[in-house]
């Protein structure tokens, strides 16, 4: 099963996707669950969609929001993958995180924006793991079971202002840069992630990022774990697990977005996170 | 007027404090209101303090929450402070940012946790901003009118977390790290701001820190400018403004905190911000 955070008409809700057909879960049970966070909280219960009858809507007539709109925390790894060319030798013991901001996020389908301060708006193609069960200083053996899905995020990030200072605060934390889609899907449903999924990136078309899950550096449990051991998790928390090479500045000549570029991230088995860029609006 | 965030018998409120005297606004105004951000955010509305009549309970008889216990956003500076061997040469551009979460803060008079994975656990003193009007690309020249008060914070740093990478992030959010308190005052009620409060942190009444607000590297309407750039605003948002030298890895030799040790952040016409450090418990 495939859940999704959508508005339509401006009204916000949540749901399940079944080919193209969206089941408004909000509007169904609402009451009980106000958001797919909520639901997540309660541990997902199945009884609630047994019998969801006809669609409320075609997937294609909602607007999607970030899987997650309201995190508690959004935890990202910085680049985290074996290439080729790595040296085992220089590998740094620890993973590099950092935070992003609710207010960051958007929805597939929804633009990625193209701040009036800077022209380095750059991409980062990356697999994104949702909290189920929460908890505190998580061992890497139980950590997987406390993921109650994945998703795909496009780490979109403003490279001039994420070097203004060593932290990668402002780079990161622009509005309309962090895409979170287009779907959550359940571990049960995602078959291969240990063998090793593919994750592309590609700009306007062409392929930009190309690895497999199975190349972290810093895995999946053991990502759970660290951050476990300083930060509570809770339901609904998503970590970020870090990119591949072939992002803009990575390239040469270095390459940015501009208004009208389409980032697609895809990753096998889960599907397609597509973005268009477009100027922020000038007042 | 001084504002608090407090819970009583388990039960979270706020209220507003006159001497000794709580008057527990969430009980009063809690249909409207339910939290101080909530109050905040509605601009603060004077008519419902005006008679106030008996107190409902003695300060000392509750436990003081972090001022905001659930901030949209924690933005702190580190190091900010003029001091006597600056080298106006070497000051940076831009601010060195980081964010916080919510999770890691605790209220006056709660513990401070040092970790069971680290002995380096440190204070750093400093003067914390709450926001009250939200906005974005707000400008210097208007960025004080969107302040709702002031208050103390003390970032404890578990400083060989903080180094495992060069982002500062899982050194800065360890639970019960980010001591927040004891209240807010509003500007109206705070003169001298810009003149310079003294700001002074002690460890066991030595103390450690001593420097004035009129000695920030990148001062107030600056810091809200700049965070406003790429993230939206919001009431109750806390910006804290960053640190003198004096704090523990800047001494020689080193000093950390343990269990027992007392750490009193005090700024002049604000109060007292303290706080005693525990061990993490074992299991």
């Amino acid at each position: 099963m495939k859940f999704v955070s959508f508005s339509h008409n401006g009204t916000p809700s949540w749901g399940c996707v079944r080919k193209q057909d969206l089941y408004d879960l909000g509007a169904r049970l609402g009451g009980q669950f106000p958001d797919l966070k909520s639901y997540i909280s309660a541990g997902m219960p199945r009884d609630d969609l047994a019998d969801l009858g006809g669609a409320d809507f075609a997937l294609a007539d909602v607007e999607l929001e970030p899987v997650i709109p309201n995190p508690d925390k959004i935890v990202l790894a910085a680049i985290n993958y074996w290439e080729d060319n790595t040296d085992p030798d220089k590998v740094p013991d620890y993973p590099v995180l950092f935070l992003r901001l609710p207010s960051s996020q958007i929805g597939h389908g929804a633009p990625l924006i193209q701040p009036r301060s800077s022209q380095k708006l750059d991409f980062e193609g990356e697999l994104a793991v949702i909290i189920g069960e929460g908890g505190r200083h998580i061992s890497p053996e139980h950590a997987m079971g406390h993921v109650a899905g994945y998703s795909i995020y496009n780490d979109a990030s403003v490279r001039d202002w994420q070097k203004h200072s060593h932290q990668f605060t402002p780079g990161k934390n622009f509005v309309g840069t962090g895409a979170f889609g287009p779907w959550m899907v359940q571990p049960a449903d995602l078959s291969g992630l240990e063998k090793g999924l593919a994750l592309t990136t590609r700009v306007n078309g062409v392929e930009k990022q190309r690895t497999d899950t199975s190349r972290m550096i810093f895995d999946i449990p053991y990502l759970i774990s660290y951050i476990s051991t300083f930060a509570p998790l809770q339901a609904g928390d998503v970590i970020v697990t870090g990119t591949c090479t072939g992002f803009g500045i990575t390239r040469d000549p270095k390459e940015f977005l501009a208004p009208g570029d389409v980032v697609d991230v895809e990753i096998e088995g889960i599907g397609v996170l597509s973005n268009a860029v477009e100027a922020e609006s000038s007042a």
